[in-house]
């Protein structure tokens, strides 16, 4: 076995930046080898203009403060497709009325939070009150829209009718990228529509979508995916593929769950290749580490690498 | 501080019970003492006659071999309504076909398991001409059924095809019990789905079935749940609650996931308190631990007490 | 690629024992299919006469109510060397000085505890008093020793002076179990070792027990190994068998430690192959669970099988 | 319940430095917000000039790559005293002898790595004879130095005659910085004082350095610690100021182990207040993430705010 590659330390500099900072920790090992890996492949996948750009985008990431690092992505033509938890979305919605979450701690009684009206996100609070707002915007929305649509075409409508430029929705409007929600229902937004359909019509097709995802994923050149978290979105993005003769040629994880419970959420990138999600050739990593610290250093890293 | 509780160590004897086992572990702290905690809840759940059960499916249970425990679990009147990712229900509709999954390992080379048309899920392989049965069983099923329904309704219409009394969605239709599967089109179902509705119409609203379960939520005299990983079936079941001005009484989580991350399926029961999700006075309990190892455990302990 | 051992879902009976249990997840993958080839294991390598057998005992096993457990052990002749954080024997002492640890929860003031005089180990509580009687006892206990003497000799006069069965020093003393301790004093029995220094002689050398153990492992006809937790015992352990042609034949570890950090407490058993401490053909498992519940089970059902 | 302080959003620039996408997290929550909390602190406690600095270090730092960055927070006078694991020891006098880690992969054949004699440590490969020259390089350093010492001058001798500004003994030894290593045996240093014991003197009593540890930390004015990793170095560290009448001050903690399993490595820093080990006004923050990421972003961070 030829050793060829040997562990160059990390060196800290005063002032360094993101980039001088992931740089060196090129010749590193174990987590911080990886993100040297994910800048890497990131960099090569957003400068690539051939490669069709997806997002998962699963976990609390709006509420946690990643809400501005995501709209800028679709903004700066980082994220073609966008697949989300319905949760994300409707943190978004909320922060783009001008409600805001709070910085809370995890070590509380939450059954003083309860009489005190205040939801717990871990070590974020959020004024059970908001959601009152959200609903009277959101049955607003609903008058307006068809009766008959997509869910993709749903929140399209949603984000035009925002106003903040900051907001994920906004963003993904209007620079034309589709934001898929495979569990929609499984929301705010859902309750509300429940709600509305109470006394109005809706029909929102649960299968629609597929075939605009699909036909994107038969005909991109080549393909890079960027998974936060697992869940939903990491599924549907990669079973996407899988009934196309293509497969990803770049794909990052972000997350912290293991492999050894068997989930689809911490099942590693090369499990995928067994399936043809991700390709023999393709360049993967996962950085397994928390997302809220891993993908700003990604993004800003990236960035300072970037052909405009 | 009034310390009245002390560690009573646990003993071993020769052909003890299961139930014997976890009796020895009352007194035991950490996941020893959380699995006592978690039995002793099911069981008065289970026996609580005005307690409307749910279970939250996620993790790939059915291909580990938690298929019969399931359906069990559904025959013997432990799970009213079921919530589940569209996987488990793929891999249950596998088996029922007399199609098997098979013990492999997570120490292989991928490329070659490609190569070999064998998928991977951690340590069990599929062979690849599974999905060709599975797509002629779909859709001769998908020809059968009305044009116009729900995801329960057609979770159901599949169901009675089945010719498995082992079977998760045969167990459920035979029971009369719901199976709620809110992202559908996130799993091979959905991919058949995409298949069928390119030549034939089929219209399957994604907030139809939210009506049904929030009226379960509505009238349940007393509430109950066990949650087998998080992802969508965790929160579904969870915010179906969140409307109504009930909670659960009865919550028992089985789960790797944790909460530092802020995602919603680490997030603790505390947490889902402070939403009104889980009552103030509900007895709940997380085991972190495999949840193929401590589900066959509580379900089995549990049985030796059920009052037929 | 050959698939012959199709996943055999589990079937839970009333009133199954243990080794049933345990048995009926033989077919199953994940954590189950783990759990019986751990107990598969331990049979083997107990029933094995010609098998020198340890134990690495690290994480809080003791407080959380594991003593009988690992004592059991010890009197069935299922451990020939124990290797133990100072720690589990600390609370070992405590225990067999008919003083108690406590159920407690880890959702609480820990300032209130403190000023309480009532110290946490995640859900247990321990009076801080305990460690004045713990004081008394170990300085009666340096008083009767010789001044120069090695780890293994100093646990061995401790056990020798305990007065309870169910302890783990005095089993192994009552059976000749050695028990190593490589880091004695990072705990508080090294803290009563300070403090006794301060006006007394002791001489206890670091590497003075090392001859014994590498001697065992040099001499064991076969070798098998149970780690609980990581650490310093699983290290020291394997690291003992490292300088002998030898290797290890039989090795099962409980833990919930992750490879991906890369730490030698969530290394794999086969990275421990690389460097010959796991031989080529060993039988090793790895369960990812809290070993608060594993290990109960794979003693419980290992003694079924047991020959007498 | 008063919120007044909301999340607000993070915000990436091209080529910003290291301190300023730490300063852009200060208002996120989750990791990200930790992260923030743990620069702040370290800034803090580094600048705090009557602080006494300890660095706790386990886990395989140095084979990653990190070896630099301990050495430099040696010199840069960022810690006062250094406790670690035998393993980060062993691996930084191999590279101070000119040999090289190597990077490798976790998806690999032990076996064949085995008959290559390539020894693993997760993704860092190791060629077997490096030992042979550290074999070589030890019991010539033994043969120098005093037949009775403490294991901190045993290091601090070794330290004296390594060649290398950027290792970590070296560099203690030059800044007059004790290393404190609880279980030395636990390491190849220990086999090697093992083999050098059949044929010499060497008495390396296991308390002996627990006098010095101690006191400083009664003449502490003030006490900080950051902790990288769990083990030994955690524990002894936080034990030797439980004597005292003092607590640290200041406390970071990185690492992926978690609260549940109960061990001492995942108890949170919070547990520590009921012992009295951390203050009840203390400053602290455990950033659940690879510390191999997370201590390059810290020192970085902080070095940009450093009074020098």
């Amino acid at each position: 076995m030829e050793l060829n590659k040997p562990i160059r330390p990390a060196k800290i500099t005063r002032d360094m930046t993101v980039d001088q900072l992931v740089d060196s920790l090129s010749g590193c090992a174990f987590g911080a080898g990886r993100i040297y890996e994910a800048v890497d492949i990131y960099r090569e996948m957003i400068n690539d203009p051939d490669c069709t750009k997806f997002l998962g985008l699963a976990g609390a990431m709006v509420p946690a403060g990643m809400r501005h690092i995501v709209s800028d992505m679709i903004r700066d033509k980082e994220i073609d497709i966008l697949v989300s938890t319905g949760a994300n979305l409707v943190h978004d919605i909320i922060e783009s009325m001008g409600l805001h979450h709070y910085k809370g701690t995890d070590a509380i009684d939450d059954i003083k939070l309860k009489q005190d009206a205040v939801n717990r996100i871990y070590d974020v609070f959020l004024p059970e009150h908001h959601f009152t707002d959200f609903e009277e915007k959101l049955q607003s929305i609903f008058k307006e829209i068809p009766e008959k649509l997509s869910i993709t075409q749903l929140l399209s409508h949603i984000g035009a009718r925002l106003d903040d430029d900051a907001s994920i929705l906004k963003s993904a409007y209007d620079m034309n990228v589709p934001v898929y929600c495979p569990a929609i229902q499984d929301s705010i937004i859902g309750l509300q529509a429940w709600l509305y359909k109470q006394t109005n019509q809706l029909n929102v097709d649960v299968f629609e979508d597929m075939r605009g995802l699909i036909d994107r994923c038969f005909d991109a050149k080549r393909a890079g995916v960027m998974i936060i978290g697992g869940g939903v979105p990491k599924n549907f993005i990669l079973q996407s593929m899988l009934v196309t003769p293509r497969s990803f040629d770049y794909a990052i994880a972000l997350t912290m769950d293991r492999p050894e419970t068997g989930g689809l959420s911490g099942a590693t990138l090369d499990e995928a290749r067994s399936w043809g999600k991700i390709g023999e050739k393709a360049r993967s990593v996962t950085v397994y580490s928390d997302a809220t610290i891993t993908l700003p250093i990604i993004v800003a890293a990236a960035k300072s690498g970037r052909i405009k």
